[in-house]
């Protein structure tokens, strides 16, 4: 019995209403703030994770956030990164990985994946960063090279969107800005990526003047709150 | 200044904290209902639209709502249907599409899509769709032309879903069920494919007996409400 | 020494002089009935079988009949559908396996193909079928097993069909016809596949009404037989 | 009506009972004579033509009587080849074109099949084929510029042949020879490739010494005849 069906029938009696405004301008057209990649697995909730609305963000969302390298060819990602740079002009690009991520548990084990004959192949745009975590990561304890990689990774897949020339040429002329996440799902925490000194720090020190920015505007936006 | 940095930290102070434990259980594993796999149009809100819960879902997001047929090879949704196959066992498979899809206006119009070369390609998925839509719409007006190509694309993808051995052989078993679905954003109806009857109904119809089931279970669970 | 040589010969001399009106039409042009894609194996003799002329099907051979899933390339099989499709508008397409296939063999025990890579890969289009003869036929004796492959193999090589644009729209107004068979080498029994019901049944049966209106059209013609 | 299904019946019961013993004895295994390489088109009878038996030729049939070049991955003809080869070790590998062959009329003149985009991509295969003829068939009027690029493209075939490893190594030791056919279906006649002399000549002449010694040996075997 799929549950899914009675969730929309619940959202059409209860949410759309409320919001038939949104979405009576939403059918318009939309303009989001960002292109979302992040992973396909079901503990990962970008509406709930961010706190946006319909038409804010564009999702991408594949098993492990992967961004393959650019070349020539049909690709669900490589398309849909195309259309978000030049068809939307997104000013922001954010690859979101996730703790206890079933594809990055597979990339650090590809022998098991051996039912997995698609995933393992997929998973080699990975490769680097697990390479990388075995090298770093030698002392760390499990846990820790466990984060180790989910943030190489993610780090990896910024790499791979920079050989993408919609992105290239949008990040050249100043008009694109990258972000990598890592959300932990047990305690809610997003780490980001701070490219200028090469690591990660909680969401809420990385863009605190801009929450803070924010959070000012949208109290003078609704006083009532 | 990005919107959804500030989200995150709202998540954080005022959502996380009231569903800690359905996230501390979410830290041991997922056992999603469904893959869901729809297009990445900011204007659909996956857990608005399902009214689902984070756990719930396993979800695939590309432009266009696109299912490559079976082929050897790397691609991201062919990797993650085969994860949400074998990995995850989900009973359920939706492809959802919408109106208004910019995807789908391009696969109509593919000459205009000289500045979006792996869009383009990437909508040679479609082909079949564009083509039964020029041959059976040609007396209907735009918006239902445009709706048939929304429904043909559904059905088309269903057909490249059956050539994936993990999905073929879970419909040879019985284990797996196929839901075709098109959601109107401007008045919030998602029409369902009727396999059996060749056509499209309002998913409160084509999940009656479900829809009625599940929510008697749920007033069940929950006598106060 | 090639016999096959000396039969050209013997065509020459015994058989095209009686022959000759048939092939002065056929030299303006064709229009056959079907595509019949069938297997490389030299055991179907495709005009032996279907009693048919040169002018009358338009044939694809490979091993294994296969037909892979719709991709933008270059394939033979790709190629020979477009073209029967959309150069012959051929009513018909006929996909015939048979008993005793080195291919479907092959396909069962893929670790036994190390000194044929190329045959290995293109068995892949037929791995669904494979996995889920395994599935449904684990209590089947080696003989049922083996034919529950043959069947389960043209049933997903229609489905792979389906994803051609070219076939996909012809279906979709009602002006193309898809028809699986297997045929048994050792007793010439032809079993075709009964769509509505999921079961495969004795070519007489199948096409019982239309064999029957042949025959009497048939004898119509030719009141002298 | 697909009269073919009729063809079938009638085929089990008048042809097949005359052949039991020759189908109960392929049904233990094939040995054939010959892999056999052919347009799909429908005016080429395989058995007609070469008045061959079941059992005697492995047959392979594209639009255009192609044969890419060797490369890795899965390929119709590839995996056909190398099965011939090395699970059957066929003595002898027929190219046989024809003529009015639309492929190859295509191929002279690709910007007219728009329609036809697989088509298009699999004549890339016979490009070469169609600049010798433009270069050498400058002077010739059409006919004769026609058999020239049906000739050519055989030639050429049979070169794509040549780097097949399996089919490398067995002409390096001496274990298979090629050939190369033009079949001309107005008048019945086969030009063949004569590789020491470069040019085509009847089949009758260029495998005389061949064809009476099977006569002879024919007429030996079944002196009643």
């Amino acid at each position: 019995m799929p549950k899914f069906a009675a969730g929309v029938v619940k959202f059409q009696q209860e949410v759309f209403p409320e919001n038939a405004a949104l979405f009576e301008k939403l059918a318009q057209g939309q303009s989001p703030e960002a292109l979302f990649i992040t992973c396909s697995d079901s503990r990962i909730e970008t509406g709930m994770l961010t706190q946006s609305q319909p038409g804010d963000l564009f999702i991408v969302r594949n098993a492990g956030n992967i961004v393959p390298p650019h070349y020539k060819g049909a690709g669900a990602t490589t398309a849909a990164i195309e259309y978000a740079c030049v068809a939307l002009n997104v000013p922001h690009i954010v690859v979101c990985g996730h703790t206890q991520c079933g594809a990055m548990k597979g990339a650090m084990n590809l022998d098991a994946l051996d039912a997995l004959p698609h995933v393992k192949e997929w998973l080699s745009y990975s490769q680097a960063a697990v390479e990388i975590t075995n090298e770093l990561g030698k002392d760390l304890d499990e846990h820790a090279r466990n984060l180790l990689l989910l943030e190489q990774n993610v780090i990896l897949q910024l790499a791979h969107l920079r050989t993408h020339p919609a992105v290239a040429v949008r990040l050249a002329r100043g008009d694109l800005r990258l972000h990598g996440w890592v959300y932990d799902i047990a305690d809610g925490e997003v780490y980001a990526f701070d490219d200028a000194n090469n690591r990660f720090e909680p969401v809420s020190k990385r863009y605190a003047a801009e929450v803070a920015k924010h959070l000012a505007l949208h109290t003078h936006d609704h006083p009532a709150l």
